[in-house]
C-alpha cells in the first residue's frame, strides 16, 4: 500500500465532467489498495471571476479580504470532487486549507507555508477514505485564511507530499510531462523521463511554464520526487527528482526560449562606483525584475564611460523606461535604447558540469545559422544567449537538432 | 454609541452595485458612531448556481459537502461587502461564520446553534472596524463547516444580537415591513409599526413569508427585538418585539391568506382507537406536513364511523395521495376525496384573548359575502378557516376592510 499525494489544476477541474473524469482516474488508483490524498485548485475562469467581481466593487481590494474571496474557488472544487467520488462508491472527504493543518505566514495573496500538522488528514486515511484538499490556501497563526500566490496548489500537493512522506507526488496538468523542448516550436523535441530538480528550475524560470520555480524548490528542498503528467492521458510522465551521477551522461537535458523579454541599453553610462547600484535599485524599487545584464567598455568617451544592457520582461518596458527618464539627470547616461523584437534561448543540462566545450559548439552552430549573438550568460547548469526574435525559432529548432537530436559526442 | 447587527439577503447584495448600496446603508450608520455587525447571505443565485453544480456531480450530493459546498456563497458576500466599505474609507472586516465564533451542533444542512463566542468580533468592534459575519453557516465541535438550512442568515442576525446584547437588529430584505394584509391583494393593506412575536410566528406560518419561524422563535426565546426594513428605501420597518399591554388594544394584527394548501377528506373512516394515529404517523413519516384536521360524525353509516379531513402543503398531494391508497386496507375508509381549490384565510391578534365574539363577526362578515366555509381551526390568537380559493381573495378584502379599514368597535 502507498501513499499517494494527486494534484488537479484548474483545467482539469474545469466543468462537472471534467470532475468526473478525474475522479475516475483517483479511483483507478484507490482500488489498487493505494492512499490517496488530492490537492485540486479552483475550477477553470471561477478565480478570474472573482478576481473581476472584486474590482467592480473597489478599485485595489484589501489583501485580506481577496484571500477570503479568492479561497472560495478551491473550496467549490473540493466539495464537488468528494461528491463525484462519492458517485462511484468511494469514501471521500473534503478539506479547506485550514482544516487540513496547512499553517502560513500572514502575508496575504503570497503566504509562505510555515508548517503542516497533517493530523485531521491522517485520522481520515486512517478510516479507508480519500481525503481532498483545497490547494493555494491555508491559515495563519491567527486563524486568517491565506492564499499562497500564483502556483500555490502545486505548492500544497509538494508541501503535502513531504509532510506526509508520500510514497509519490502526481501534478496532473495539461501537458503529458516535460519535454527536450516546446513541441509547438520543435517538433521533434521528446518527452524527458526523468530531469533533476536544478534542471527544472532552470527550464521553469526560462519560459517553459510547465510549474512556477517556487514549488520545485520547495520539491528540491525536502527531496520530494513528483512526476508531472497529463489528466487526459494514461500516459506515463516526467519524474523531477534529485540529480543522480547516470543523469550527467546525458549533457543537454532541454531547450527553452522565452520570446517575452525587452532589452534596455543605457549608453554612455560614468565609469563610476555606485551609478549601476542606482539604475537597479530604482528598477527594482518599482518590482521590475531584471535578467540578464552585460556591460561593455564604451569606446568613443571621455571621462571613462560604459555601455549597460540588460533584459526586463515586456509589459514593464513602457514603466521601465518613464522611470529611467524620470531619473535621467541622477544615471549621467547619454542615450537610452530599447529592443522587444529579441528572443532568448537556453540550454540546460547538469551534465554541462563534467563536458567542456558546449557553450562554444552552441556558438558555432549559431553562427552557422548566421544568427547574431546579443547577449551572453551563462550559470553551471546553462548557457542563454539573446538574439534576434525573427530568427529564434529557427535558432532553437538548430539548438535542438544538434544538442538533442544527433548523437554526436562532445569532448 | 449603540451596537447595531443588520442583515442583508441575498437580493439586497445581488450584485456588485447592490453590494456598494449596502456599504453606502451601513456608513451612514457608523457615521454617527454606532458600532456595526453585518450579517450577510449568499448573491442571490449563487446558492441555486452550486446546487446545480452538485446535481450534475451526483445525484444525491453528501449533506457534509453541500454544507462545504454552499458555505462559498456567503463567504464570497462577506469579502465582496468588506471591500465595498473600504472603498468609502470605512475600516472592515469578514469573518467566515467559523471565525466569528458561531458553533453548532453537527447536523449538516440543517444545523442548529449551540453556543456563540464573539470574541473575534468584540476584538474588531474594539479596533473600530465594521465586522461583517457569512450567515447561514457555522462549525461544529469536531471543527467541520455546517449551514443552519433556510431562513438561516435571518437566524445568524438574531442570534448574534442576542449573544453581542445588541441595542437593535434590523433585517433588510426586500418589502419594506410587516403588512395588515399582502398589499398584493388588499391595496388597503398598511404597515404595522410593532408587532408581537406570537402574532408575527403565526403570520409567518401561515404564508405571510416575511421571515421563517425558526428566527421569530429565537428572538422570542432570547427577547431580541428586531426591525424588518427595507433596504432599497429609507422607510421605517416593522418592530417585532415582545406583546405590550397597549397591543392587546388592537384586536386583529393581520390577515393571512394560504393558497398553496390542498384538503383531503376520507370518508367513512372506522370510528376506531389508533385509527387517526395511524393516518397521520404514515404521513409524518413520510415528512408530510399536516395542518389543519377536522373529524365529523358520517351520518350514513353502520358500525359508526366518521368522515376525517385534513389540509397539507399543496406539492405533497400526490405523493399523499399515492401512500393513503397504499394503506387503504389497513385505514379502513371508503372513499378518498382531495380538492386543491381551496384558500386559507386567517385573522392574527394577541387582542383576540381579551375581545370576545372575534369569530363570530369574522363568519357572519363571510356568510354576508355568501362564503362557505369547510374548516375552522382556532387558537389563543388566530382563527382559520378554510374556503373556496376562487372567493379567497374577495373574501380576504372584506375581513381586512371589516377589521382593520373600518373603525367599528367589537364587544
Amino acid at each position: 500500500m502507498s501513499l499517494i499525494v494527486q494534484k488537479f489544476g484548474g483545467s482539469s477541474v474545469g466543468s462537472a465532467e471534467l470532475i468526473k473524469n478525474v475522479a475516475r482516474r483517483i479511483a483507478e488508483y484507490r482500488k489498487n489498495g493505494d492512499q490517496i490524498v488530492v490537492v485540486v485548485s479552483a475550477m477553470k475562469g471561477v478565480t478570474d471571476n472573482l478576481i473581476k467581481l472584486a474590482r467592480d466593487v473597489v478599485g485595489t481590494p484589501a489583501e485580506r479580504e481577496m484571500d477570503m474571496l479568492l479561497s472560495t474557488g478551491e473550496q467549490t472544487t473540493i466539495a464537488l470532487t468528494a461528491m463525484a467520488l462519492h458517485a462511484l462508491g468511494w469514501e471521500a472527504v473534503s478539506l479547506t486549507g485550514s482544516q487540513a493543518g496547512i499553517f502560513t505566514d500572514g502575508v496575504h495573496t503570497k503566504a509562505k507555508i510555515r508548517d503542516i500538522s497533517p493530523k485531521k488528514i491522517h485520522h481520515y486515511l486512517d478510516q479507508d477514505k480519500v481525503v481532498i484538499v483545497a490547494g493555494f490556501q491555508g491559515q495563519s497563526e491567527d486563524g486568517q485564511i491565506t492564499t499562497l500566490g500564483r502556483g500555490g496548489s502545486d505548492l500544497t500537493a509538494i508541501a503535502l507530499a513531504a509532510a506526509l512522506n508520500a510514497d509519490l507526488c502526481q501534478i496532473y496538468t495539461d501537458v503529458d510531462g516535460v519535454y527536450t523542448a516546446d513541441p509547438r516550436i520543435v517538433p521533434n523535441a521528446t518527452k524527458l523521463s526523468e530531469i533533476s530538480y536544478d534542471e527544472m528550475l532552470e527550464l521553469a524560470s526560462l519560459g517553459a511554464k510547465v510549474m512556477q520555480s517556487r514549488s520545485v524548490e520547495f520539491a528540491k528542498k525536502f527531496n520530494v520526487v513528483f512526476e508531472v503528467r497529463s489528466s487526459l492521458t494514461q500516459t506515463t510522465g516526467t519524474l523531477i527528482k534529485k540529480e543522480s551521477s547516470n543523469m550527467e551522461n546525458v549533457v543537454i537535458r532541454g531547450v527553452s526560449l522565452d520570446k517575452n523579454q525587452a532589452k534596455i541599453t543605457l549608453v554612455n553610462v560614468p565609469d563610476q562606483p555606485g551609478v549601476a547600484a542606482r539604475i537597479f535599485q530604482t528598477l527594482s524599487d518599482a518590482a521590475i525584475n531584471v535578467d540578464m545584464i552585460v556591460q561593455n567598455i564604451s569606446h568613443d568617451s571621455s571621462p571613462p564611460a560604459t555601455d549597460l544592457s540588460f533584459t526586463i520582461d515586456q509589459p514593464d518596458l513602457p514603466k521601465a523606461l518613464n522611470l529611467i527618464e524620470a531619473h535621467r539627470e541622477k544615471m549621467g547616461f547619454r542615450d537610452i535604447i530599447s529592443n522587444e523584437e529579441i528572443g532568448k534561448l537556453s540550454i540546460v543540462g547538469v551534465g554541462m558540469r563534467s563536458h567542456s566545450g558546449v557553450a562554444a559548439r552552441m556558438f558555432q552552430i549559431l553562427a552557422e545559422q548566421e544568427i547574431n549573438i546579443d547577449m551572453i550568460s551563462t550559470s553551471e547548469i546553462k548557457i542563454s544567449v539573446v538574439i534576434n526574435l525573427e530568427k529564434s525559432e529557427e535558432a532553437m529548432k538548430a539548438v535542438h537538432r544538434a544538442f538533442l537530436e544527433e548523437s554526436t559526442p562532445i569532448s
